[in-house]
């Protein structure tokens, strides 16, 4: 190919694919025919939470099928408040179609909503509309504000401290912009937490050769599950302000927030209510998406970013960057809408959403529950159990032996873990290679926002590999 | 700011927004009761004709509704073709939602009618999935595929062939990516024709200030309403290939060709039917989009891209750089599944899907012959009418003393007229200069494929403005 751009001839595809992509394969062996220890593969490794069988919203699905199709804002077998939120948002678009764009004119009542929801989760914290960017999902949000940021070449180039383990479309992301990748490694021994030293150690580092300009924290952490204390949280935002950072808060998890003493506060938040040496100037983006917590439409993409503090001069700029970008997608929208702004008790879908709700946050719980139990059962292997996100993160303690034949295959080690655990048992986890990890630590995910049986299952044939596997070679 | 993004600060914000926000801001003065020669303001000037009237297709609605609501699969009132259809796509979703992520499994029976289409449009050429990325909108896989190419700095920044008029949204991504736009001028008095020589001059030209790598074609052309013939075609792809362009050929118009004697061909097919001299080496990315054309679902986002005769040892960078993105929308993905393989002769959808169709082309037809019997009647107006698209492109002829009355304002001449035009007649129309024109020359755009009622009285307020105007400046 003539021309192209030498950053995209750069780009790592994800490790996790060669995994994925034989995953598929032995399914379709055993479509096939082809005989094996196990009936199915089970696939965990993801995030999609839908596509591994949680079911949708009935109330989100129902409003979003009576804006598509109106006619069935006649149909009694949907709620009357389903129908009654469609036509509010019908109303709202030119020609009373959900086919129109949205780039330039938002809808008003979600655009609004979003900020409602935002004011209201942070006790009453001013927010403003000409804040909130609508983005197709929160990548396109975090790849938005990435590109009205990174820039400079050489010592000037732009350096994003990011965690580790992290999100690995993110860091992708920053490959492709010719962002510099600056690594902060979280504390595994302290349950993942994210030690303000570490940060400043990364900084300076990272000083002789670019220009650390950006802060990327998620909370609550993927994959780790973390949940940050607000005392954390001031220590990283007095760190940003010292270091005039501009700090991107990745908060879409925040939804499902489990643990018994813990509560997610938004950076914006604790911003707030550190006073206006911090939050008069603090440069703050702050993420969410309906991709994932309970209501998971990670298909119909939708996020947003409200941008803190942006100097006045700059949002026209701002605003014409992001219009040139696309439109959100409508549906995706509606979702947003009705995670901001669901059912209220009283309203006809209350009980049934608040079920489902329950039914999902109890599922968590049971399962982090019996990964724990299974873990502490099983040697070579550790759980920091998290009190938020969607995943079980472990770690493991491999052989030398293993250690050994995974550096005479040319794999690392928890990816040869991976794969003889997806060949021999049919389980497909996500590898930590994958989040990143410190040097000779590794690691494993499992997302447990997942029906208990297939947790069950999956759990039932790891620890008969695991232990298999550590005596292979011990 | 600290630290922003210098292409950012540079961005031109779009020349219609100033007109689009006086006409909100004059829809609710009518409200408040402001009396005005007029009761309503009509807005002629985008391109998204749900919200100016046009209405969705009740298949294409009917699947997406079904798919997202499941439910819908015992209802009666839904079409059972339509009902069969949602339930296939819905077999391909693991766990059975449309809520999943597609960006690195895309759902098969989509990606598949998409290869289809092609293949059979083109008269069999073959069409690989490979080569299909599916995106948020068309815009998205513009900025997609220039996000693959655009680089260098100084005489190696990469230069893109840009027609003039043009489609704004592209001249602005351009900017944002740091390319060079070079501009290449159709020629009004041939029908908005391309012309070989129009192109080489301009390429030529940039030669002394960027690298020339890209050439972007917009067959049917917009605003102008030109469809290319095959012999131009020709032409262009022999220019594109000596002086080794990589061809963008956006044929996002392709649905809404009236023309008596014209019909789409795409450059794919012509390039094939050039010979492997050509076929075998040309690099090309077509282009295709759900948001215009009579299924015009601006609103649910979905738009592809076909890169034929990519260098294979880069597919692997193209398809992690396109994972990094991100997932496009499940909704706009079925509305564009509907686009290419729609309801078929004995099918119960067939009759009512092809109403709706023949109807939208008729308004269409019927309104370009209301737009010219008009323009025929006024002086200082002229229309080259296209035989595709979806506006009327009209040529404004103005008397020097509005020149200069626009001169002293420090406006732009139609921009003059436009806003004029909306404060006295209530008629909101899109201004030439945000599509590029000649200098000295000056333009109005007006969509057409709009309600024959909203049109005519669209022409009727023009009208009377028209020659008030002309008369005042005579
Ligand atoms: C921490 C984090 N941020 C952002 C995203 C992107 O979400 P979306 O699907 O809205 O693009 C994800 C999705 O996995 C995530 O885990
Ligand atoms: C020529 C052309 N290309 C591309 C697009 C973008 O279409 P989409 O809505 O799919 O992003 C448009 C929309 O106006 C267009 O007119």
């Amino acid at each position: 190919m003539r021309g192209i751009n030498p950053r995209v001839n750069m780009i790592h595809s994800s490790e996790q694919q060669t995994l994925i992509q034989r995953a598929k394969q032995i399914t379709e062996e055993l479509q096939q025919g082809v005989k094996k220890s196990y009936k199915e593969v089970i696939s965990v490794c993801g995030d999609d939470t839908h596509s591994m069988g949680m079911k949708p919203l009935t109330f989100v699905r129902q409003v979003i099928a009576t804006c598509i199709y109106p006619e069935l804002l006649q149909d009694d077998t949907i709620a009357t408040d389903a129908r009654q939120r469609a036509e509010r948002l019908l109303k709202e678009c030119e020609g009373g179609s959900v086919g129109k764009y949205c780039s330039y004119s938002p809808i008003r009542g979600i655009h609004h909503s979003v900020c409602e929801f935002i004011s209201k989760r942070d006790g009453g914290v001013p927010c403003s509309v000409e804040n909130i960017y609508i983005c197709c999902g929160c990548q396109d949000a975090l790849l938005f504000v990435l590109n009205l940021l990174v820039h400079g070449e050489g010592l000037d180039q732009t350096g994003v401290l990011t965690p580790i383990p992290s999100y690995n479309a993110f860091v992708m992301g920053l490959e492709s912009l010719g962002a510099v990748m600056v690594p902060y490694y979280l504390c595994e021994e302290e349950g993942w937490e994210l030690r303000v030293e570490d940060l400043r150690k990364a900084l300076y580092t990272s000083r002789s050769h670019c220009s650390p300009r950006i802060l990327y924290v998620i909370n609550p952490g993927i994959p780790t599950g973390h949940v940050q204390s607000r005392k954390s949280m001031e220590e990283v935002i007095r760190f940003a302000a010292e270091e005039k950072l501009f700090l991107f808060a990745d908060e879409v998890h925040q939804d499902t927030v489990y643990g018994e003493d813990s509560q997610f506060v938004s950076y914006k938040k604790v911003l707030f209510e550190m006073g206006p040496q911090y939050s008069d100037s603090m440069e703050l983006a702050s993420f969410h998406s309906v991709s994932k917590g309970f209501i998971g439409e990670c298909g119909l993409r939708c996020g947003y970013v409200e941008l803190v503090n942006i100097d006045p001069s700059v949002k026209p700029f701002v605003k014409a960057f992001f219009n040139i970008q696309r439109s959100p997608p409508i549906t995706g929208q509606i979702a947003m809408h009705i995670m901001v702004d669901p059912p209220k008790p009283g309203d006809p879908s209350y009980s049934t959403f608040s079920q489902e709700v329950k039914f999902k946050k109890d599922t968590l719980v049971y399962n982090v529950q019996q990964v724990q139990g299974i873990v502490d059962t099983l040697p070579g292997m550790s759980f920091q159990a998290g009190c938020g996100g969607i995943y079980a993160y472990l770690r493991l303690y491999l052989p030398p032996k293993a250690l050994q034949q995974a550096k005479d295959e040319g794999t690392k080690p928890d990816r040869l873990y991976c794969m003889r655990l997806l060949e021999e048992e049919g389980v497909c986890l996500g590898v930590g290679t994958e989040f990143g990890q410190k040097e000779g630590t590794y690691h494993i995910r499992m997302c447990i926002l997942t029906p208990t049986p297939k947790v069950k299952e999956v759990l039932s044939r790891l620890k008969s590999f695991h232990l298999r596997f550590l005596q292979e070679f011990a």
